[in-house]
């Protein structure tokens, strides 16, 4: 198979800066979609990826699976997209498309593994997957997604995965109109759960460990803000919750806010990937309350959220930077200095 | 109001052995039924309350929810109970029967706080109320069960607590026939977690550390035998169980059992109300599992369960003792060394 070489950031190793590279993508395929790649969304795990947190990553990396462009070129098969056209990429490039949670539209759980934008296994070239801090990428054309023209494009990108992460559950689990919806930690996915859980006619509560973020919270669409911190405020909120969404990144307590839920409510966990402390086993026993997880979204249900956000009028709030600027920006999104999600205009890779 | 003295065995002080106690039942009141308690089964939670290990005890504490006995009387609005009849009493004998909780008929998650059956608020005579280790109880009638008499009488005692425990999980999250079910750790609520769920027409799997609870498994209604501590066994099962019941009493790690859910599957909790060591959000995360909690059952299910005993010919393996044995009982209970529970046949108090 013949390949293009194309301009890329990534790291050649677990401590290494992320620095200019080239890399190989494959030719266009009949199922394919070539992408000039408008811009990159940074994402938390992108960080955890560069500096192997997870113990599975392969170097050279190149981050990058909330991605934006417009098509430049499509394969002879392609039916849905063609040159021109806004489209997106996630943090799937591929599954094998036959198993039960393919079947059911659940590619982020396919039982043979989806194949990960970045870092994945390259079915066609060997080696592991590249992503989006590229110029271009080639995807087979089920795992793109077409992105709402009316929407300010570059504040779309996130939706790729802190939109999706954060909209599925809150589908998956039901959430109403009327319902009380606790949203926990104000980053990247905090915000998007927010704007989400508002869309669709919940009363929003956003619980955070810092009164300063109270503002910004409520112009986000919270209609109120609980601090976590607050012993008093917690007990008044608590048996009072139909479903709590924890964005929270890092290891914590799950305690108080399980005492936050109703009986037979759920509280999902998008952010941490980590081991979490001692839960009681008492809070879940007493209310048949649940402890759930959530990652990402299926292909059909990421178009589901990208439309819905076009009808809505929603969008991720991002701070632009160049690709030139990315490790400064890993430093900030560790100390959580960013409202709310770095967004990289590739044209600065390009330049 | 007028008080009754009744012969019963209790704790007077944390540390003390049980012995004889006479206490003050309140009179027959119009709602009331007075049972003659020939059965009352042993309880972990008995022993629990006894040493004050959740810190809420108040002493003398008369211990007991898993009674069986036969009506002596009944107050005058009474209608569905008469003399004679064999009843039941579990955990609960009073709620505020106005609550969501209740006009839902799960009493036993009481938002006003269901009267517990001993160690809860005595609501008519002041001070807590006592338990089963006695002669007789008084009971309202919305709080007292109908016992199927086609089964072995003292064998149906534990059902009350021990087998709605097991019972309403696996109905409130909709076993059905066919489904992979497991059972981890057999004890007083994992023997009949086997024999419920075998009965309900699931293929389950015992799951125990103790490979020499094999064949008593399986005699219960086990298909299958997986020892936790066999890493390869555990492997072979992964990901492939519709839902898992959690009956271990004690601190432990969930995160192997976690492994063994399908994606979408539930792991409840139905004897952990301790802290559980560290759960890693990952193991939720990738496959949208949940842990849940759950406590006995309401008022109607526990009838709904005795009838499906009735009908299914589903009784406890249990060891009888008379209550002058209840010290040693509850040290063979904490050494798990009881197949499976131990029931007091209460004549033995009355002689």
């Amino acid at each position: 198979m013949s390949k293009i070489e194309v301009k890329a950031y990534g790291a050649q190793a677990k401590d290494a800066a992320l620095e200019p590279l080239d890399i190989k993508r494959r030719e266009v395929l009949d199922d394919d979609v070539k992408i000039d790649i408008l811009y990159c969304g940074v994402c938390h795990s992108d960080i955890h990826q560069v500096r192997n947190d997870w113990g599975n990553s392969k170097y050279p990396v190149v981050p990058g699976h909330e991605i934006v462009g417009r098509v430049l070129e499509v394969g002879k098969n392609v039916t849905h997209f063609k040159e021109g056209d806004l489209v997106g990429v996630g943090c799937m490039v591929d599954s094998c498309q036959h198993c039960d949670a393919c079947n059911e539209g659940l590619e982020q759980y396919c039982e043979n593994g989806a194949t990960m934008t970045y870092n994945g296994k390259d079915k066609h070239l060997g080696g592991h997957t590249f992503g989006g801090y590229s110029e271009t990428v080639i995807v087979k054309e089920d795992f793109v997604l077409s992105v709402p023209e009316n929407l300010d494009t570059k504040a779309t990108a996130p939706l790729l995965c802190a939109g999706i992460t954060t909209y599925s559950p809150l589908r998956h689990w039901e959430v109403e109109e009327g319902d009380k919806v606790g949203v926990i930690g104000l980053g990247g996915l905090g915000h998007m759960g927010v704007k989400f859980a508002h869309a669709m006619g919940a009363h929003v509560v956003m619980i955070t460990t810092s009164p300063d973020k109270s503002e910004d919270a409520k112009k986000l669409g919270a209609d109120e803000v609980l601090i976590s911190k607050d012993e008093e405020a917690m007990k008044k909120h608590a048996g009072s919750f139909d479903f709590l969404l924890n964005t929270v990144p890092v290891k914590h307590d799950l305690n108080p806010y399980i005492q936050l839920l109703k009986r037979d409510a759920t509280m999902v966990i998008v952010g941490a990937i980590e081991p979490l402390e001692e839960m009681h086993g008492g809070s879940l026993i007493m209310g048949r309350k649940s402890v759930a997880g959530s990652v990402i979204g299926g292909i059909e249900e990421t178009q589901e959220m990208l439309d819905f956000c076009g009808e809505h009028d929603i969008t991720c709030d991002v701070e632009m930077i160049d690709i030139q600027n990315i490790n400064e920006a890993y430093d900030r999104v560790t100390s959580s200095d960013v409202k709310y999600r770095f967004v990289i205009d590739m044209q600065s890779l390009k330049n």
